[in-house]
């Protein structure tokens, strides 16, 4: 097997290609004065099994083009299989038209990626799980949140309770809540009878004097888990902490999210990061990625 | 027929409706603070023919998604015909594996638009007309440059010479040169047996004072035609004109070609462009794609 990694690709890739003894080869990249994106692959993949590690984050179209252009030259060039490791898929809130009109973006990105060639995909934490029905050939969803979850009990959490955001959160919660054998609810919309305002506040539970954990699967601009948290605070509880997939942090989420009360995020390491946070907690999830890499070879 | 216009499209798309009495739309577009590309068609598309107008420059990857997403998008929604007008497309010049392992671009994006949905794809001026056999549906190319070199000779020209600037733009000279009964040649590189130097020259024809039009199809930083150009006036040329389909011109291409001693740059109407520039005449091709997309209907 080779290994082949893009300008996207978070780190899982050294990981991998160990783990299998394979080669790993960086694709040339370049952009040209007119803005064209340029890769080349500088090995022979004829006869090979190639795994492909991008993430799409930032610059996902670019890191699109990239993957595609990559994707199709390997086939091209006579490789027996395409695998993606794509640990952060963009375009996956997209997944449905919110209004006529739009896209369902993920069915066109996963169709695109089978049209140019890629036979198996890995993706980590995919905004809904049934998006991967779009891809032609296998796709497998590995998840980071009971391994997140784990990481933030082992650091020491007092009768803790996991908590979604919101509903479209909720099976995350569930399913990390079972392994960590906690209870778990969800943060529901409320409308005053009277004043017709919107609040938001834990469905079930009472998180007076407990420590939370908020599951989420990505982060960008930290609005929904600095309300949810800031919440939470002022319902009494004693420590918030934070398990999310992808953490973009766009703009000024990071000081948004910490400000509001959040002791820690917990994050996977699927997009590269510029530079360490000191409450940004990144944890490795090739352990995660290997075993499943295994099943499909 | 509806005309659904995108970001890049750069004017044409206006007679193309006027001309068809076609409803005129514009996809509404937007970026997400995270970098993720957002469109939405403001209009039924079901049992419709639609006419879907972008070019892709600048900012190529994003013009490309934008583009995926809206051909998809109609065909979903029950377009009965989807046509893709893309005056200007990019990675036309990733035409061949110049280098091992490096991709034939422009066949995964003429491919990837094929699987998007797009049935007919009408372009000006590709960078080799042999690409568009990568696109699986119909696909037509329009020349501007016969236009152009109409337009630079009302301008009057003297016994003119139509010349590429390298082999790669022969065929394009020669066909322009028919159309305006003139002579042609193309510069040819001359390597010195003593010191070994490569200069470049014309073929066959003296240019010694004559006026001289340099066809090509794109100019981006406009490096060949500018050296063209340099020796051609050196070699006694009265004036230099050209004529390129679409001027992309980065950086100080343009102050580079006209300090080399061109006149004047004729170019078509395929890329928006963001102010006038007082020796960049820009010609409507309009008339040149309108009764191609006739005999498409």
């Amino acid at each position: 097997m080779i290994v082949l990694t893009l300008p996207g690709a978070p780190g899982i890739e050294l990981s991998v290609a160990k783990a299998f003894g394979a080669k790993l080869v960086e694709v040339e990249h370049k952009t040209f004065p007119d803005g064209e994106t340029y890769i080349r692959i500088p090995t022979d993949v004829n006869g090979e099994v190639v795994t492909i590690v991008q993430s799409m984050f930032p610059n996902q179209d670019k890191r699109l083009v990239e993957l595609l252009l990559t994707v199709e030259t390997c086939k091209d060039l006579g490789a027996s299989k395409v695998i993606t490791i794509i640990p952060y898929i963009a375009y996956s809130r997209q997944d449905k038209r919110f209004r006529d009109g739009e896209p369902i973006s993920i069915k066109t990105i996963l169709k695109l990626l089978g049209s140019a060639g890629a036979d198996t995909l890995l993706v980590v934490d995919i905004h809904k799980s049934e998006s991967l029905q779009y891809f032609p050939g296998k796709a497998i969803e590995i998840t980071s949140l009971v391994l997140l979850g784990k990481k933030a009990c082992e650091k020491g959490m007092e009768n803790p309770i996991v908590l979604a955001p919101d509903l479209g959160a909720l099976k995350r919660a569930q399913r990390v809540a079972k392994e960590l054998k906690t209870e778990y609810d969800y943060m529901e919309k409320f409308r005053d009878r009277v004043t017709g305002e919107i609040t938001i506040k834990p469905k079930e539970v009472d998180v007076s004097g407990r420590d939370v954990l908020i599951i989420d699967d990505i982060i960008s601009t930290g609005g929904t888990i600095a309300k949810a948290s800031r919440i939470i605070k002022s319902l009494g509880a004693r420590r918030v902490l934070v398990a999310a997939a992808h953490s973009l942090l766009i703009n000024n989420a990071y000081e948004r999210i910490i400000s509001s009360g959040v002791e820690c995020i917990y994050t996977a390491n699927t997009i590269k990061r510029a530079k360490a946070l000191p409450k940004l907690e990144i944890i490795d999830i090739s352990s995660e990625i290997i075993p499943n890499l295994k099943q499909i070879l």
